[in-house]
């Protein structure tokens, strides 16, 4: 019989029986722990376990050693949706960099999912957790994350004895908004989101500091809310592109709203950047270079604190660094063609 | 002692030590099997496991009974990249209602990590294992995915006796060109993807297929290749949408295509679908409804795929039904606002 002939793999049991050994002599050899064991019976263990292609139980390994060179990758939606995969593929770079694999598990964010993802992984001794959320929010860690070394992934806690890294979205908010005005640009309009996630709230407060910073009253008739998406932005920017308020530059609270105040801006005659200079908010691959002109925006560094949280993880597993940071990541400005000079009004 | 004070789960050890039993006893009480054990005890360690946190461990009661309600989700790109997360969505969904879990690992296609991830898997003992790609291909199945159930997703083996599901291709595209045909278009283009994909090939089959049952003739010269985004799109149409060929009507390979060709129209003054009509194919969430006007295309049934494949593999691994089925999973037409009828030409 070999492994191909039936369901699950080969067990040890086949191979004492093919070697003529019992099950304990096929684990000391293979375990490299044979001392004393004839060299003859070694090979024919070696022999017989090569011929059925048997693999050593890293579950009954996990057992005895206690580490399983796994960690635990729990999210809501990352893997199903087309906005942050890139944290995944930051973790798992850095995880294969220190050896260890990422077991992925999505919940969508439904809690009774959660609990039995995370008895699930910790069932099979994963060494850490990163716990990660689609968007930059506040969450509730549930206690038996905590079980094992927790990394927070573009999330925060009320426990601040988790560590986290989250985007630092006033930061970005101040360059874009400073972006736009070292083109020129004193009227500066900020389509912000509806909903009241820390994002929308340190965006706008980035826009402020920024108008502040460069001697601009802020003017709260060029703020406009609107949903997070095309339709979204689209409504806004027709409710704020109008005279005598006109902009000359908008700031989107992200790349959708943008592709919004971009459509709107083309059903006004307004060209981009002639008439109008557009920043965005989040670099996603599939909307910011397909807008028309390209669209100049801020990246989200998805990437970046998917490396960073794997490594703040391993630092714990190994118990090198029990540091509690609070990362707050850089997002870096991504110009393309949508900001110029604002026009010479006549 | 708690479970918090330290890294790692309670051990049953500590379970027994805590309720002055043994090691044995604790493990009869947790697994329902202690018949003859006074009721005092019991509860003693039923309260000790409570108090301490304690997890029954999940590997250990997989070597017992070699059911571990895991699935295995080896992809290469797929929870990573904007393009195919609904696949996951559709497994996790059809996993779920079976109460089972499935534990993902993004392998970037490097063979080595894919080596090392399957044999994490299995040595975690899944039940099957669905191997996903993210696009349609053919592949070479290494060999121990094969030692438990295994599925393809959005792939093909040469080895007819893996289960697999790939979408209708050329299907979707003898919709997508008879849509357009249905609107009075006798000159219709096709831009086709440059790379030799069993996408790209089969979507030509399906368009061709569709003019010969219209009895509209196959012209060579409407069918112009490009590299498969928005930058490929927008040359393949600026080829194509010259007199005296210029189709009425544009069939594209994929939305990122669809997309460059009507940045190609608008430079044209060609209007769409008043001059032009489009068609794309993927319906990309974050593509399709932002062309202007939105997109109308074929849906990827992505999440048809993965519900199929996860339902497939249940069946194999119940020992239910080991009929080995090639599915073509139907790509649907969704009609936005880019297909008119042709303009009358003056």
């Amino acid at each position: 019989m070999t492994s191909s002939d039936r369901y699950g793999p080969t067990r040890m049991k086949d191979v004492a029986s093919a070697a003529g050994v019992s099950m304990t002599t096929v684990s000391l050899v293979l375990n490299d722990k044979a001392v004393g064991i004839p060299a003859e019976t070694k090979q024919r263990v070696l022999d017989a376990a090569a011929a059925l292609g048997y693999r050593p139980n890293a579950l009954a390994a996990n057992l005895r050693t206690r580490t399983s060179d796994t960690i635990g990758f729990v999210s809501d939606t990352i893997a199903t949706t087309p906005y942050a995969g890139a944290m995944i593929q930051g973790a798992q770079d850095a995880a294969w960099k220190a050896g260890k694999l990422i077991l992925t598990i999505n919940t969508n964010g439904d809690p009774a999912v959660e609990a039995y993802a995370l008895n699930a992984l910790l069932g099979r001794q994963v060494e850490g957790i990163v716990y990660a959320a689609m968007y930059h929010q506040m969450i509730e860690v549930p206690a038996a994350a905590k079980e094992v070394p927790l990394v927070l992934l573009d999330a925060r806690s009320a426990d601040s004895e988790i560590p986290s890294v989250v985007p630092d979205e006033r930061g970005g908010a101040y360059e874009a908004t400073s972006h736009l005005i070292s083109h020129g640009h004193k009227r500066i309009g900020f389509l912000k989101n509806t909903a009241s996630v820390p994002a929308a709230n340190e965006r706008l407060e980035g826009y402020r500091e920024a108008l502040e910073a460069n001697a601009i009253a802020f003017d709260g008739e060029l703020v406009v809310a609107g949903d997070s998406g095309l339709a979204g932005g689209y409504a806004a920017a027709m409710a704020l592109l109008v005279e005598p308020h006109r902009p000359t530059g908008l700031f989107c609270f992200n790349d959708a709203m943008a592709a919004g105040a971009a459509r709107a801006a083309h059903e006004l005659n307004l060209r981009i950047p002639d008439d109008l200079s557009l920043v965005g908010f989040d670099n996603l691959e599939l909307v910011a270079p397909f807008t028309n002109p390209p669209l100049t925006t801020m990246q989200l560094p998805h990437y970046e604190m998917g490396v960073w949280a794997v490594e703040q993880l391993i630092n714990r597993i190994d118990g090198e660094d029990f540091s509690v940071f609070h990362q707050r990541m850089q997002c870096p400005l991504v110009e393309r063609a949508s900001v110029g000079p604002p026009p010479t009004r006549t």
